[in-house]
């Protein structure tokens, strides 16, 4: 496992915005606030979203597509940079009016309501190409 | 987004009580520490659970009721106050023997086991009635 | 609720291996980094994965196998001892290319891509035998 010990630059308490994409709302923040690291986890409701699986053989995203209100019972991610942008890499388990969960990488989702933690540290990562997977991932 | 950059004040390992309610047990907890404003997560089982659902279009929650033995794949919240009172905002993912996940705003739930990691910040944090949503959100 | 107020003595930001164990490696990292208790959290994919579900009644963890391609929206756990070695207490809450999600105790999984949010306390945090749960949990 490659790892990095890293410092702590600042922490944050967020209110997402009512109508606004849930991702692209972090990389803005992040944008903002020159947050060069960071991890994050919250919840909160969608009004719809958008998440992908990646087919480890064909080694591309699918995406999924649902259209309905749903609670966001986690969110769990990090800001790095990719190709010189900040990216949120954002994971979400989202759920039904009978409970039951979906869950996957979240690549964009209407907020209805939302929380999140957010911990800035005093480094930079920055996502690389990887050959085994063909993903971007850090190289620490 | 809005945001609140916030220092920590303390942070704690905690273990839920068997038998006691899961977000009851982390309100109490908060008013001894006298704990303002906080994020926690965790994992754990319980005996039972009831989560709820947003109608965001009725603007109300609705139960749904669990009465078997769950794991909390994880729970995510944060503390708060909401009309003089801490209000321990939580979600949770639950799993069942056939390993299928179900996933809401956990309302209640009486702890098997559980173990949480609480960071209480410098701050307070207080909750008010949002107009789009219906909901007691943050002033940021 | 019992619990303990900690300090934190380091922070990392990590890449898990592909093609290795998904628990197994956070051990070795604590194993390597004298760490003795940590919580963590984090997201990736795996190509496997072996799930527990305790069973309350007989208090026997009963094994979940999924052999095939998932995400994982969610890792949670912590690092404490237990018969003097080290162990990850890990939750995670899967998903497939419908979306569905499956969760539970993770006992272990073949790394595809994983990145974690490792904090980890001044504080050594020992799991003992509890009566009532026939689990080994933490006296604090």
């Amino acid at each position: 496992m490659d790892y990095r010990e890293v410092d702590t630059a600042s922490e944050y308490v967020c209110r997402l915005d009512h109508g606004a994409d849930w991702r692209g709302q972090i990389e803005e923040f992040a944008a903002e606030r020159d947050i060069d690291a960071a991890f994050f986890y919250g919840l909160g409701a969608v009004q719809d979203a958008e998440v992908l699986f990646y087919d480890q053989d064909r080694q591309e995203y699918d995406a999924i597509e649902f259209d309905e209100p749903l609670e966001v019972a986690t969110c769990v991610g990090n800001v790095s940079h990719l190709n010189d942008e900040r990216f949120a890499h954002t994971h979400a388990v989202l759920s039904r009016p009978d409970g039951t969960a979906l869950a996957g990488h979240l690549d964009r989702a209407t907020v209805f309501a939302g929380e999140l933690y957010v911990r800035a540290f005093d480094t930079h990562l920055e996502r690389e190409h990887d050959e085994p997977t063909d993903l971007d991932l850090w190289n620490l």
